[in-house]
């Protein structure tokens, strides 16, 4: 029988980016913002200077050493046996991310194959049985079942299915089976 | 109304690769292929040594610098105004090409904006209502109507609606309107 189909975000969801945009902000900005004090802003409420922002996702090596969201690598090793797993992420907005973004899943998540990782604009036209994303943006509009990944941008968004940590994914996806 | 959507290629489609990978292929392994003595090959066939192909199709500049196909300009600016147009690319498999497919686009198709750009690998999970390709391997399994743009590597393939050039292609999309 053919898998159901995954479709997983990177920034936020499988690495966070969190953490390492803060750090690059204040420094670059002289700001003091902490995860706390960013919670249930917007991306545009929390990072205001949207010249700093983007120069910051327009830098080398910024994608190419974000961490690991913890138990990422686990848990998609546990949702590939019984399903199939493409990476989507937003990437065209930033080329320097491009080519960062699919080594860094070669480093972290090597049984992840070419043919499976999307980098995109627009989810709209991106066609999976679920679809885990921080933004609802891309969950509102998607064609599969959407599970919305808690990040400090949606914690007040209680439209969709929320999972906190990877370990709930796990258990909301193996539960449907 | 929202516009129907078209999922539209690069190489062999909006570029053209053909005579660009005859050019290096020929220089790289001293070869005397040209456009004629390869018809009706399988890519594989025309170029044997898949170690120099995959060291072309590796190297700097190689996407950067493929030529614009016939036409193509035109009638995507007279596509677009009917039509949703995503250009979806099978680029993954080859991380240098990635930055360079979005600044190709930027030279030659400044009307196309970011979302719409999608690199990928597979295509199975692009949901559009046309798709035009030169590869059966994207068409045969693609969730709306394919359209074969011809390709040497294509032309004894008859299981689609063909297209041999982009003025083609105008007739055939602005006909089912």
């Amino acid at each position: 029988m053919k898998k159901k189909t995954i479709a997983i975000d990177m920034d936020g969801v499988l690495a966070d980016i969190e953490a390492h945009l803060i750090a690059y902000y204040n420094k670059e900005h002289g700001t003091a913002i902490t995860k706390d004090s960013i919670q249930g802003f917007s991306e545009e409420e929390a990072f205001k200077e949207k010249a700093i922002l983007h120069g910051i996702l327009n830098q080398e090596n910024f994608f190419r050493t974000l961490p690991v969201m913890a138990d990422a690598v686990e848990s998609l090793l546990v949702l590939q046996e019984n399903y199939e797993l493409f990476i989507v992420s937003a990437a065209t907005q930033f080329p320097i991310s491009l080519s960062e973004k699919v080594a860094w899943l070669g480093e972290h998540f090597p049984f992840i194959k070419w043919e499976n990782i999307i980098l995109c604009g627009s989810k709209n036209i991106i066609n999976t049985d679920y679809m885990i994303d921080d933004h609802s943006k891309n969950l509102d509009y998607c064609m599969g079942k959407p599970i919305m990944f808690t990040a400090f941008h949606n914690i007040n968004q209680t439209h969709h299915l929320r999972v906190n940590n990877w370990k709930e994914v796990v258990d909301v996806l193996e539960k449907t089976l």
